[in-house]
């Protein structure tokens, strides 16, 4: 192959992957992570005392928030590629469960096809079968549903919204 | 009339609403609370115990975690006829945003069509549009649609889901 992705290479069975899938760090402020969610939504820039309050609300919730990312360790500035949040909701039904949401994943759209937004989708379904979590949702648009599909979510009902 | 729902009854301007909407207690374990949420999904009792420690966890969360329960402070019993719920979630984007979910909405199938699911469901969103949230959002089967466009929100894409 004249170029690979680090990502086909790593499935070709070579050994350095240089994608390295890890929970959000501090110190990914510096490395893109604002502006890869801009890349999703609505997502102005935080200063760094911004980022490290909300980095600090939700390391308070421990195991019930995890963030994914995926770091390109080959690059220089080590960029935040893609990423993905599971967080764990307690409920009163069945017997006490814990539910698994699945919120704002994206991919980088110079690394869309490399299967990253899979590889972080799949590691917080892990996570949330190992918390003990019954179910895991999230929503999507249409286009999305065979995305998902690879990670085994079924479309389950509609999502309703009220912006505000 | 013969005969009035409470809830009617406080809709024609009668002045004592039999109907309380208020945050979950740990009292409400006895006032058939977790029966209730027996009829929205599968859900075994909960011992006292379990119960207090579960409303502890949540209580914990304080306002990021809202439990409405409607009282129907005209029966000896005081049960709770209506439940929903409002957690909000913190995000990254939207400059640190806050988004709100609402799960586990049922109303008793002696109590329908009274209104007090749309009662509590406009009350979690006035929760949430206080505690800053830029959108409050559910997840739905498709019948249920007009009912929660009552309160205003609109079909915004598809619930998936994983089941473990």
């Amino acid at each position: 192959m004249a170029t690979t992705s680090p990502e086909s290479a790593a499935a070709a069975g070579e050994t350095n992957d240089p994608i390295h899938i890890r929970r959000l760090e501090l110190s990914d402020h510096e490395r893109g992570f604002v502006a890869l969610l801009s890349q999703l939504s609505t997502c102005p820039d935080l200063t760094a005392s911004e980022f490290a309050t909300r980095f600090a609300e939700l390391a308070a919730q421990g195991d019930d928030h995890v963030i994914l990312v995926a770091e390109d360790t080959s690059a220089p500035e080590r960029r935040i590629l893609a990423t993905g949040c599971l967080f764990v909701e307690r409920k009163f039904l069945r017997g006490g469960g814990k539910a698994g949401h699945v919120e704002d994943v994206v991919v980088d759209a110079a690394a869309r096809g490399w299967g990253l937004g899979l590889r972080i989708v799949r590691r917080l379904v892990e996570i949330a079968r190992d918390a003990g979590c019954y179910k895991v949702i999230l929503d999507c648009t249409p286009e999305l549903r065979a995305y998902y599909a690879k990670c085994g979510f079924v479309e389950k009902g509609v999502q309703m919204a009220v912006y505000f």
